[in-house]
């Protein structure tokens, strides 16, 4: 379905649009941000980053306090904040957990029930969101795009690059979770997407560190966690996990270990110009 | 009092320390937060730039949806966010409006009952605040400060740099409050804080437009205004007027009128780096 502004912001120079449609892979309106560059036109049309947020968070928090329409605006990128699940579906226990459900979608599509009933993040960031963005924004070059994100959504990054060949120019993380069937937070999520039934099967499809064992093309992966993150201190990230199977794979993986920095948005505005940059010299700008 | 740290965060290589202790022009509980750049240190103390909230805002506002960071830490400059009035006095009415008690301290020392108990953000700011600061943080250099702030914290800042000529090396104000007489925010806070009575003496005491008309000193005042600000537009913010008053008395003051942009974070956020770099220029960094 088409999108409608419900706000344009002016910011670095571009615009922020505040945008809602109807999405049919989750079953609900989908509310997110676009930030274009001043440089975007339909004649020009920019290449795309699109930033996945964590736990909890909406596709308002990166474009509030990520910074990353700083560097974008110089490059010349635009980015999409979509939001972390559905919204509204009113299904049992959506709301009672901040790590499972409303605010926390994993960028999976759930099989098992209720679930499977709109918990389709997948489907919605690899296809439907982009085809509607893409014919509706003729300022967006839909044959450049990156993905970047943070936490649960350093995860989806991971995921849906890996998963999807050629699809995506590049990856990058902030404080990813990477090796989710085994770590608390994705073992919940997992179990109540797709089953325990599913632990060799769908969990390791949506797992970057069995990923990258059998990924076939080149990588180039960005990722920074800081040694001050109680989530990295608390094993829900585990990056040493993906780093090894990355080396042990032969794929080209650069995990900086960011000395004191936390899980928060501090930590990401921090180092957003980098990964918009490291995004940059893949999408050719 | 000395200061409790309740949080320390590292930002852009720096640390951001959330700050909390007793203050006694407020009489309670003040928390803020301070950033210190990668460069101070004792031996090397850092130049300070005070940045003062609008309403509604408290001192988070600024440190995570500003940007001053970024540019704070490249030039070495320390940043101060204080809060924007006292908190839980329990005056009748104090968290009944958006724009006045609780969060709408105008930065001036309320004389009216029952605001004088508390309401003293003048001499918390200028005198209390950065008295507190300088003894107990010695990466800080109390000889070279300056100010700048948002709509009443752009009154606030242009208004204590003009009462206290050489207090502050610099102010720059994004979207400020600078004709509070002539404006409904400003009369009503000046009515509750000061009474009718003080229309020709305090009213005028802490309004920028007539303090600028009597300045003394040198001014290089820059000042940003989006366009698209519906403050700006409602004749909130008046910057014509303080323009005129400074053309007239021979001052230096530049107002940028920027395109399009609104009164939020968004904008401040784009021209951060300008006002950080437009005080380090004064600071002599």
């Amino acid at each position: 379905m088409s999108f409608e502004t419900t706000a344009t912001i002016a910011s670095f120079g571009g615009k922020l649009l505040k945008l809602a449609h109807q999405a049919k892979s989750t079953s609900c309106q989908m509310k997110l941000n676009l930030y274009l560059p001043p440089s975007a036109s339909s004649s020009k049309p920019a290449p795309v980053l699109f930033y996945l947020a964590g736990l909890t968070c909406t596709g308002d928090n990166g474009a509030e306090k990520g910074f990353f329409q700083h560097m974008a605006a110089k490059k010349g990128i635009a980015i999409v904040y979509p939001d972390t699940s559905p919204r509204g579906l009113e299904l049992k226990g959506e709301d009672d957990s901040y790590d499972f459900g409303s605010g926390a979608g994993f960028y999976v599509d759930a099989t098992a029930e209720p679930w499977k009933h709109g918990y389709r993040m997948y489907t919605y960031i690899t296809e439907e969101l982009p085809h509607a963005l893409f014919q509706q924004f003729k300022e967006l070059d839909g044959n450049r795009v990156s993905i970047t994100g943070h936490s649960m959504g350093g995860h989806g990054a991971l995921t849906l690059f890996l998963k999807n060949p050629g699809k995506y120019k590049s990856v990058s993380a902030f404080a990813p979770i990477t090796n989710p069937i085994n770590c608390p937070w994705g073992q919940k999520a997992f179990t109540g997407y797709f089953g325990e039934g599913e632990k060799d099967g769908r969990w390791k499809q949506h797992d970057a560190t069995e990923l990258i064992k059998k990924f076939k093309g080149e990588t180039d992966i960005l990722i920074d966690v800081g040694t001050g993150d109680n989530f990295y201190k608390q094993g829900q990230l585990l990056p040493e996990n993906f780093e090894k199977a990355a080396k042990e794979a032969g794929k080209k993986v650069e995990v900086r270990y960011q000395e004191d920095y936390d899980h928060s948005y501090f930590f990401i505005s921090t180092f957003a110009n980098d990964h918009v940059e490291h995004a940059a010299k893949h999408l050719g700008v």
